[in-house]
C-alpha cells in the first residue's frame, strides 16, 4: 500500500521578512533585486509554486508594529521584524491573475470588522479566483494592534466567542443566495428569483445583520477556512470551521500531540478528522551537498541580529525581554506570559536554552525547524516528520527570496514526487479540491 | 489658442447593471457572453480603456440591496437594480495586473470601518498599482446598508463630520513613514531609520489611533481622492480633499452651477480650483449613422422595465414610490424626500414629468444625459457640454457590455483626439499625473 502524500503550502508575508529576520538582508535576496512592495515578485512566486503543484500560497498578516521590546518601535523598525507589513488582500488578486489552480490564502483579522464586510470581500474573492480563496480567521492578539484601532484589548475567551459568532453570520450571508437563484431570463426580464434570496435577520451577542449579502452564491459557498491559534478556544474554532490548520512545532513529539488533539476536536465537532488538515511550518535550507547546505545555514543564521530576535520574541510573548539578562535560563522563568512557548526553551535532546539562544533561534525561524541538506536529505526529513506525526503536510518558509522557493520547487518537489509522496498534477481546480484530496 | 482637453473616466460596477437597468438583458451584452462575476471581462475593459488613454477606470459600490420600493427586495432582485454588487476592491488588482498607466478607482464606504484599516488598504493599493489608486470616499446613505451592519443610520451632518476626521486620520497614517525612512543598509543590518517613522497619537471625536501605519510611504502619499456627494457637507468634503468629483446633471445649466460652486469651494479651502476636477456622467449611444444611433437608443430604452426604474429611484430618494400614482406630476409633490432630485422632474425645455416618465428615465440612465449619434455627433455634444460648463471632463457609462466601451474608445476617442480635445498619450504614470494634467 502506498504511503500517503503530503499537502504543501508556501508561506509569504507582504513585507521584507518572513520567519527569518535575516531574509531582507541576505546576499541572495539582495542579488535577486528583491522588491517586496511590487506585485511582480508575488506573481513570479505564484507561477513557480503552481508549477510545483503546491496546495496553496498563504500570506500571514499583522495590523501593527510591535513596541513590546524595550517599549520602543525602534528595534522592530531597525530590524524589519514583522514590520512593515502591507495589506496582503490585494495581492491575492494579482496572484490569481497569473495562475489557474493554486489556492490563495491570507490572514484577515475579524477583530475590527463587521461580518457583512468580511463575508462580502471573501465571497467576492472566491468568485474572482473561481473557488481558490482561503481565509485565515484570526482575532487580535496584541495590544499594539488594539491601540491602532483605538480599542482596549479583549480577553481571549471573549475574542473567540465573538469569532464564532462572526463565522456564523458569514456562513448565513454566504448562503443567503440559493445556488440556483440567478436565472438571467433576458426575454422575461427576470435576473434572479426573489424567492431564492433570503434575509438572514441575525441578532446575536456581538452582531446584528439583516442581509441578504449582495454577492451571489460563490463557487466554494464562501472561502476555505484556515486557522492558526493553538489556545483552547483556538483549537475549538479550528475543530468547527477549519479546512486547514497551520502550526509551529519545533519537535515531532509536540507536533504529534497537537495533531491528535486537533483531529479529536474535529471528530467531537461532528466532522471527519480528514476534513481538517494540519500543516506544520518548516524552513528548508537546500544545498548541492550536505556541507553546502550546512554552510548556507550557518551563513543565514549569522545574519540574524540578536536585537531582531529579541524584538520578535517579545512581541510574540507580549513581554518586554529587555528586562531580563541574556543568560537567563528561560525554562526557569516563572512569569505567566513566558510559559506559552515552553517548547522553544529546550533543544531536541532536552538541554535548557538561555534567553540569548531562544531569541537567536526565534530570529532565525520563529520556531520553525530548519530542515537542512541535499534535496534527498530534505525529503527524508519531511517524510520522517510527516510519518511520525501522522500527516498532513507542511507550510514552507524560505530563508531568502526570490531563490529559496524556486529551489524547493525545482529540487525537492520532484524528489517527493519520485517517492510518491506528493502529487504530480492537480486533481481539481479549487482550494478545497486540493486540501480535501486524501491519499 | 487651443481649446482645453477633456478628462475621461470609465464608469463600472462589479455587477450585472450600471446606470442602465437594461444592460444585463441587452441582446449585445448577451451575444458577447457577458460574465460579470469573472475578472477576465474587467481585464479586457481595462486594456481597452488604457488603449484609449482614459484617465481612470472607476467602480461604484453599494453594501446593500434596496427594499425601499414596496418594502420588498423582490423588485431589485428581479430587475438587477444595483443588485447584486460584488466587492470591487479585489478587481482593482486584477485590472492593475493587465495595465501600466490607467488610474484605478473605486468607492469604499467609511461608514463601518476604522481609518487604520482603510488607510492600510489604500496605501497598499497605491504601492501595488505604482501610484494609480483612487478612492471614492462615501458615507452610508441608505437604511438598508445600516441594517446589514446592525446600526442605526446617522444624520448627514454627523456622517460628514465623521468622514472629515476619517480622512484626517488616514492622512496622518499615510505620512507616518517619512519618504526616506527605508534605508535597507544590508551590511549594517538597518532596514529603516526609526527616527523617521512616527506615532500619530490621534484622539478625536470619532476615532483614536496610535500608529504608525505598517505600510511605508506610498507613491501618491496615499491614493487620489474622489467624491460624489452633492449635499452641502459633501461639497465641503470635496473642496477640502477631492482630486476629482463625479456628478450627474442631466442639463448643462445645472452642471455649470455645480461646477462653479465646487471650484469656488476649493478656492475657499485654499486649493487651486484646477486641483479638483469635475467629471459629469454621460451615457453615449453610438451609431454609424444618426438614425442607427437613434434606433439603438429606442431599442435600449424599451428594454428598461418600469418596475426597475421605480425600484432604483425609490432607493435613491429613500421614498417608497409604490405609494404614489404613476401619473402624478413629480414637480408638484411636496414630500421633503422628493425635493432632492428636482432636476430630474423636468425636460430640457421645462415640461413637467410624471412619476412614470421620471422612473423610466431613471431606469435608463439614472439621470445621465444620453448622448446619441455618430462619433462626430457625440464629440460635438461633449464639446458643447464641456465648453458651456467650463470643464473638466466626463464619466462614461455604457448601455451594453462588452461592446459599448470599445465603440467609444475606437470611434469617439480618435475623433476627440483629431479635434485636439483629448490626449493622444499619457503624460505621466500616476492617477494624479492624469487628473492634474491641465490643458
Amino acid at each position: 500500500m502506498p504511503k500517503p502524500m503530503m499537502h504543501l503550502a508556501q508561506f509569504l508575508v507582504h513585507g521584507p521578512t518572513y520567519h527569518s529576520v535575516a531574509m531582507w538582508r541576505h546576499p541572495r535576496t539582495a542579488a535577486a533585486g528583491y522588491d517586496w512592495t511590487h506585485p511582480e515578485l508575488y506573481q513570479h512566486i505564484a507561477r513557480v509554486c503552481e508549477r510545483g503543484k503546491l496546495d496553496m500560497l498563504f500570506f500571514a498578516d499583522l495590523n501593527y508594529i510591535s513596541d513590546t521590546f524595550s517599549g520602543s518601535l525602534a528595534p522592530a523598525i531597525r530590524n524589519a521584524t514583522q514590520a512593515p507589513e502591507h495589506d496582503p488582500i490585494p495581492l491575492l488578486s494579482f496572484m490569481a491573475a497569473a495562475t489557474t489552480h493554486i489556492g490563495l490564502g491570507a490572514t484577515y483579522s475579524v477583530s475590527h470588522q463587521h461580518p457583512f464586510h468580511a463575508a462580502r470581500l471573501w465571497a467576492t474573492l472566491d468568485h474572482l479566483t473561481k473557488g481558490r480563496a482561503a481565509w485565515n480567521v484570526v482575532t487580535t492578539l496584541n495590544h499594539n494592534q488594539s491601540a491602532n484601532y483605538g480599542e482596549e484589548m479583549k480577553p481571549t475567551d471573549e475574542r473567540y466567542d465573538r469569532a464564532h459568532e462572526f463565522m456564523e453570520v458569514c456562513r448565513k450571508l454566504w448562503a443567503s443566495w440559493d445556488e440556483d437563484a440567478v436565472i438571467m431570463d433576458r426575454d422575461a426580464g427576470i435576473f434572479a428569483d426573489p424567492a431564492k434570496v433570503h434575509r438572514i435577520d441575525h441578532e446575536g451577542r456581538f452582531f446584528k445583520s439583516r442581509g441578504p449579502l449582495n454577492v451571489v452564491r460563490s463557487p466554494h459557498h464562501g472561502p476555505a477556512i484556515l486557522q492558526a491559534g493553538t489556545s483552547g478556544k483556538g483549537r475549538d474554532f479550528a475543530a468547527h470551521y477549519a479546512d486547514a490548520v497551520f502550526a509551529i512545532q519545533p519537535y515531532i513529539a509536540g507536533a504529534k500531540a497537537l495533531y491528535d488533539d486537533i483531529k479529536r476536536g474535529a471528530a467531537e465537532a461532528g466532522r471527519p478528522p480528514s476534513a481538517c488538515k494540519m500543516l506544520f511550518g518548516v524552513q528548508p535550507i537546500i544545498g548541492a551537498s550536505r556541507a553546502e547546505a550546512e554552510d548556507k545555514q550557518a551563513e543565514h543564521n549569522a545574519l540574524v541580529p540578536l536585537e531582531g530576535g529579541l524584538a520578535i520574541l517579545s512581541g510574540h510573548l507580549d513581554f518586554d525581554l529587555s528586562t531580563l539578562p541574556l543568560d537567563t535560563v528561560m525554562a526557569h522563568r516563572t512569569e505567566p506570559k513566558l510559559q506559552r512557548m515552553q517548547t522553544r526553551y529546550r533543544t531536541a535532546t532536552g538541554e535548557l536554552l538561555t534567553l540569548r539562544q531562544v531569541a537567536q533561534n526565534h530570529g532565525q525561524s520563529v520556531g520553525l525547524p530548519q530542515i537542512v541538506g541535499t534535496p534527498a536529505d530534505i525529503a527524508d526529513q519531511l517524510e520522517v516528520y510527516f510519518d511520525q506525526v501522522g500527516g498532513d503536510g507542511f507550510m514552507l518558509s524560505p530563508i531568502y527570496c526570490p531563490g529559496a522557493i524556486e529551489e524547493f520547487v525545482d529540487l525537492v518537489v520532484p524528489e517527493l514526487q519520485r517517492r510518491g509522496r506528493f502529487r504530480r498534477e492537480y486533481a481539481g481546480t479549487t482550494q478545497r479540491d486540493h486540501l480535501n484530496q486524501d491519499f
